[in-house]
């Protein structure tokens, strides 16, 4: 009985013997329509017949794409095809590319699979390749999903527009997936940087520039491109780094409801909803179980999942959902401790990025030039007042106690690039009016509290602080920042058996991507965007 | 400007100097009063002044834990307490687990610090502990976290009731933070096994059964216990086989939307809400984003995020939300390929959490015992019609093209576990009916199809299946299952640009915790635990 795991039962669970014959009835038959649908497409059918080579290409029918039989001849990956394969048959899936056909006995496909291409060539041989088969490959639609069978030959000149330098030469060639003859966007122009447009303009030629809507909602298409499979095997790695190191640290990974009752951290707008009638909402971050975790004695926590946020916020850097990593721990006597591993983690995770994804951050720089990140082997730390006194002699206007806009926090990433040599720094002891209720208070001095924010390029990516642990003072601070105690109180309550003093910090996953590799809009860093405007895909 | 990373900015956040200044100052008596508050506390300032030894214990003053210093001296852990230790002086936190005064003179306490116990002694001694001070540590309550510093020593006996068999000698002691005199459970009887109070029972005495309700209300307390702490940190290694086993297979993370338009994939009921004026629901599953994934060439994913489900189940193993570990990848000819990863998969997992996580499995079974879970080097395979035949012969009555109910999947884990000597395993080619509408039909009967649950010990955990990636046949299928194909159109488009024949399974995490370590309520394996009637904490 499918239930609780990952996928959904159909309505109509206890569906009687004679219904269930009934539908397979009507499945039968629909399948064998589906698969006469498929045979006549592109009327290549009537001449396959006459063709005594027929049997060498295609299109697959249905039937034999639905676990008919298991893999009898291994397949090879694009990525590993190399000269050392050279004569040997090997049989490959991909995506067609691009479909070029000289004259009519001859066609050449470039066939991408995972971000590597490789060229296969269609060549009329007799009692191997009929010119109808080469027909029939001159024909196929770019993306579509094709097997091909053939000979690794090492061609003399080296070729141009694929990753592999060997060549196939096809033997066999079915298509298992029909792409649509028109595609909503052609992925060479998805694929094309702002300066080969620009320079094409130079050159007095019009190229097709694809606009960020038109890629998000044909994003299963942009998503292809070699920046984009990049962007998110960076994303993926990211994740993987981040939860290496905290594994190794002795940090406990754990999952917090996302459905909370009361209004969550107040605030910026929340999602509400009803939940079994009752009122609910969707938490704005798991700042509030992350710390009753604490509480309930796991001494250091992580959390990866998804956090929401309502507000109408239409930045290059806002989204109405994005990927919230989470950390919170005990600390002995000072939140630089916190700090310490924020300086750790991500000292880490820059180095195991440019050391690992090379290839990845080669193919986003291609379409999008950046340069790597300057960082420091230990990071810089400095306090806020420090930060506003360099902002000041730079001539800037500020509100020593207010929170620094965009504008101002960019000038400072600039400042401290020429000061200090690096884009990755710690802003510490921010005004205590500006940060959440649970910010605890700097010990000297209450207008400022243990608190801090880290940026890269200027931008913030961290917000992290000491936490207060006592209920009472927790409660007051509350109230200061105007939230109704009463829908946090489980909240307040959990400090009251013993709290631990304890920190921690958030970061966005989607920030960190988009300002490591340069990007200009946290779009181009979330698979399926949500913002005030797009629900979808 | 802290705001979309992971904490939440108060809502007034331009605040003006003066208000800033105003709080401040505010913030300032409150601290004093919560120092005066906090010192006075137990009447116990007035005896410390008589007395000359006042200096080595005492509660700390807030002030003192506002990362007013770093930390100078070395905190020991708790778990690191052994022999080669003997004679030095080592400081510890934890907190209080108990506290028991032997006359006037001496006061032992066991100190917990994250499972690991020490028994520390508090023995008057000239010029190093005083009477006042031997009080003090007495009147200590429970579960407050106490700083220790003290001399190791290793006892003649062997200690009882601690996990480390050294014993401080305590010169120093001071109360971080206060645990309420009155908890709302008691950790003993929070952590008592059910044979212990039944034992107690016949030898006519009556324990405290702690009930479900008052743990998860009280759950910052609960989540202390051994088997807690244990069922947590399995949960933990779980998540983090999962991940390193299919990042080594080439397996890419991604995170998709929680937030969606329409209705999920239909069936059961979802969390409805407003998204800034448009319908929207909370995903039951990344079910349509996954496949989306794999249309978008990324080969092979998985994504460990919540799922939502609102149906009004109030079964042992339902939760309105919980934990979805969801994998999807394309295959070349068989749905026997996504098989083959859950079997390598789990079958690494169960041989990681027997060799990794003794500790904690000893600490579950001491309170809930359970076998260990008996599984084969390769995982044993049957078909739905071998599971019904099996059933059959049993004498059990039974739909050979309806679901399995609870009771037949139980009774068929018992026939399994007879005859093959394993409570894991997977039940392939279920009947088309009782599968969603995105299932591949068999190709030699359209009656049942290319689908697999997996079971441990009787229950499911897994639910996977070879998915239709041909557009026509998907919006035929959806209809069928009485969907509205306009509000997976975006979905079923993205089939349209060829697309890989592909499958996946989604696994609930909290039932893979529950039954490998044989619990029977999945309200154990959630932290925070959200059913038809629990919101909160």
């Amino acid at each position: 009985m499918s239930s609780e795991s990952g996928e959904v039962p159909p309505s109509g669970q206890a569906a009687s013997k004679k219904a269930a014959k009934k539908e397979a009835a009507k499945q039968e038959k629909l399948r064998r329509r589906m698969e006469e649908a498929s045979n006549s497409s592109a009327s290549q059918a009537a001449e396959q017949e006459d063709d005594p080579l027929s049997a060498n290409y295609g299109d697959v029918p249905l039937s034999e794409l639905q676990s008919k039989s298991e893999v009898d001849f291994p397949y090879t990956e694009v990525g590993s095809l190399a000269d050392h394969l050279k004569d040997q048959v090997v049989l490959i899936r991909g995506r067609a590319q691009t479909i070029r056909a000289v004259g009519k006995k001859m066609a050449f496909i470039v066939v991408r699979e995972r971000g590597f291409t490789v060229q296969a060539v269609a060549s009329e041989l007799a009692d191997m390749v009929s010119h109808q088969m080469v027909k029939y490959v001159a024909t196929l639609n770019r993306e579509s999903i094709i097997d091909v069978e053939g000979i690794v030959s090492v061609p003399a000149e080296p070729i141009k527009g694929a990753s592999q330098k060997v060549e196939i030469q096809v033997r066999k060639l079915y298509c298992i997936s029909r792409a649509a003859p028109a595609l909503p966007i052609n992925l060479e122009d998805a694929a094309r940087s702002e300066s080969e447009i620009e320079k094409a303009l130079e050159a007095g030629e019009q190229m097709v520039r694809v606009n960020q809507d038109t890629r998000l909602n044909n994003r299963v298409l942009d998503i292809r491109t070699p920046a984009n499979q990049g962007i998110f095997r960076i994303q993926s790695q990211v994740g993987k780094i981040f939860r290496q190191f905290l594994l190794s640290e002795d940090f406990v990974e754990i999952h917090t409801p996302k459905l909370i009752g009361g209004s969550s951290e107040g605030g910026s707008a929340v999602f509400k909803l009803d939940y079994k009638g009752q009122p609910a909402c969707l938490a704005q971050s798991p700042q509030l179980h992350k710390q009753m975790s604490i509480c309930g004695d796991f001494g250091r926590v992580f959390e990866i999942g998804p956090v929401f946020r309502a507000e109408d916020s239409f930045t290059h850097r806002h989204l109405c959902e994005f990927t919230g990593l989470d950390v919170e721990m005990e600390i002995k006597k000072h939140y630089s401790e916190v700090m310490d591993i924020v300086d750790r983690l991500f000292v880490a995770m820059f180095d195991s990025l440019n050391e690992n994804c090379k290839k990845e951050l080669e193919a986003i720089g291609r379409q999008y030039p950046f340069e790597p990140l300057k960082y420091l082997r230990k990071t810089l730390r400095l306090t806020f007042e420090e930060g506003i006194q360099m902002l000041k002699e730079a001539g800037v206007e500020i509100d020593p106690l207010g929170d620094l806009n965009t504008e101002s926090e960019r000038k400072l990433g600039q400042l401290v690039l020429d000061k200090y040599g690096t884009e990755f720094y710690i802003l510490h002891r921010y005004p205590l009016a500006v940060r959440p209720f649970y910010t605890m208070p700097c010990y000297d001095n209450p207008a400022y509290s243990n608190s801090f924010d880290v940026f890269i390029r200027g931008e913030e990516i961290i917000s992290g602080a000491q936490r207060v642990h006592v209920p009472d003072f927790l409660t007051e601070r509350a109230q200061a920042c105007g939230i109704d105690v009463k829908t946090i109180s489980t909240y307040i309550d959990s400090f009251r058996y013993g709290a631990p003093p304890h920190g921690g910090f958030g970061v966005g996953l989607e920030r960190v991507v988009m300002l490591f590799c340069g990007l200009n809009n946290i779009r181009k860093t979330s698979l399926y965007p949500r913002d005030p405007l797009r629900l979808a895909p």
